[in-house]
């Protein structure tokens, strides 16, 4: 396949006006043209994420540079064209990444330096699900410094991000805790190497004593929360001396009320993280080291996607619907091409 | 002089009965004997510290290790005798560093490697005034990674921390900036070297477009927060992308309300400090590093410890008294030995 052979409009999500899952259309856009350095990738699948949902609501506004009105901010797929000065991967080339938006469409436009090569044992499904959960996990794990030896805590368990986010830990020889909403919920993290689970739907109150019962005493050094909210107080309690809270997400609330005197005492790090808004140079180096450190145990399994559902372009409205559910345990896949879709679990 | 000339008893600042300042009662307390690798020191002044009053209190109980009842965290003094395997400063050695309690009386021991040679041009009351204010402000700026050309805004900056914090952020080349009660105050941190004022006497409501106007737009890189309570969550709004807070006191109160939407867009860091409950290893590290990169600066009067008023020991109940008015410019002395008092400003 080369350049002259990619239609000149294809389909794409778009955002009719901010509002419920119904307002997501699929239009007729043109196939964006591959700027200098980027590659055109034909998507054969992408995700949801809870930035998707907020955008659709007229929440979260795209990035300068991404589309306005059309989500998705992960992809798998075939580099089809290039931009004139882009050399890295031949066309027909199996790639996996991160946009800032507008991944929700047949063809995505992408700098080739945050990509990665996708293993050839990996299905377009799988990939599609891999890129925003892993390279959050791995670049929330870095920046806490987790340890071998180490505990981290992970609210929201059951979400993409809180399963890659066991598996990381494990892979680097930390010790995984998590907390999600249902004891249901928690069984199916356990066989991804979760040692031990909180369920929250009896309140935050016995998490503490939970934590200090599952540490020998001490506490977590590492917490990675995407709940936010009253999350964040609980978690400085059961936080160890010298411990590293990294903020991802605020599913429970933007605002939190903190006790500063524990965290002077404790000398806590909290720290406050987003993919979306990262500069070029900083997506290129979030891709390379996702090529080299994360990987490489995707291709032998050591670690791997968990799918809640895979849903077919046409449908992404119901993917969006199903997100917002809060029922899902891992992640929800938009295809856009027509590799057979595996039942839903 | 040699060990068997220090006198078996000496004069101690003894907290009765938590209260207020007339709780303060110089006592006759056994000197202290050197362990194996500390020295002990003829203190000739040391100086007071917002802690010393919430011990007096009751609100902040000595480390183990620490004397219970007599306040004290720095010192400045002779060496006067050593324990069997203390070899690094000879009898007659002018010394200063940081103790977790117990400054307030004659003699303290300590572990020799946790001192630093003071300047022969030091006097001995402003060598009682630096190690706290220097070690704590130096290693803030060190865990802020503060570089040259940033901008660090510094809470209660009239503080000893504060003046303390503004020479050493320019002497790494960055700008500081810096909020107090009041003007008045503010007029005599301009000399050292600080950028611009903001006196929180009307509240915090003007701090971020100050902030902004100061800094065209961009926000500061790095706070040093003293203060605490209320103040967190205006400096949060004050952030450049990618900035740094440390907290390193309560002063305005141990509980905030947070944006961490604001956190997590601008991938902000917060972290907490306290040099009190550091283990051995830690306090060797931090002296090393005072001696290595502050010390050098004081010797040649590029930097200086800013004096508010000086008492001898006799007078302590009154340092305490005059600290918990809020009324200082830098710090509060208390001498032990006959050195002449200079005249308060």
């Amino acid at each position: 396949m080369n350049v002259s052979t990619v239609p000149r409009t294809m389909r794409a999500a778009v955002i009719a006006r901010p509002g419920g899952p119904d307002v997501i259309e699929l239009r007729e856009r043109p196939t964006p043209i591959p700027d200098t350095h980027e590659v055109l990738v034909r998507v054969h699948a992408s995700a949801m994420n809870r930035a998707d949902v907020l955008q659709r609501m007229g929440r979260y506004p795209a990035p300068r540079g991404a589309p306005a009105d059309v989500p998705g901010l992960e992809l798998a797929g075939t580099v089809v064209a290039h931009g004139p000065a882009a050399e890295r991967w031949p066309v027909g080339a199996r790639v996996f990444g991160l946009v800032a938006g507008g991944a929700h469409a047949d063809y995505v436009a992408l700098h080739e330096d945050t990509v990665a090569a996708m293993p050839g044992t990996m299905s377009w499904v799988d990939g599609g699900a891999v890129p925003e959960a892993f390279i959050t996990a791995f670049d929330a794990l870095e920046q806490a410094g987790a340890r071998a030896g180490e505990t981290v805590l992970i609210h929201a368990v059951a979400s993409g991000v809180g399963l890659a986010a066991v598996q990381l830990a494990r892979a680097r020889g930390a010790v995984p805790l998590g907390t999600t909403r249902t004891t249901a919920k928690l069984e199916r993290v356990l066989p991804l190497g979760l040692r031990g689970g909180f369920a929250t739907d009896q309140g935050l109150d016995g998490l503490v004593p939970w934590v200090l019962a599952s540490t020998e005493g001490r506490g977590v050094d590492v917490t990675l929360d995407l709940v936010g909210g009253p999350y964040l107080r609980t978690t400085i309690d059961a936080m160890a001396h010298r411990g590293r809270i990294v903020l991802i997400g605020t599913l429970a609330g933007a605002e939190a009320t903190i006790a500063l005197g524990v965290v002077l005492y404790k000398r806590l790090t909290i720290r406050g993280t987003v993919l979306r808004s990262r500069t070029l140079d900083e997506r290129k180096r979030d891709a390379a080291a996702f090529g080299r450190d994360v990987v490489p145990l995707l291709a032998r399994g050591a670690i791997h996607p968990v799918i809640d559902r895979v849903f077919p372009l046409e449908r992404v409205a119901d993917a969006h619907a199903l997100v917002e559910s809060n029922s899902t345990t891992g992640k929800v896949v938009v295809t856009m091409t027509d590799e057979p879709i595996p039942q839903a679990p």
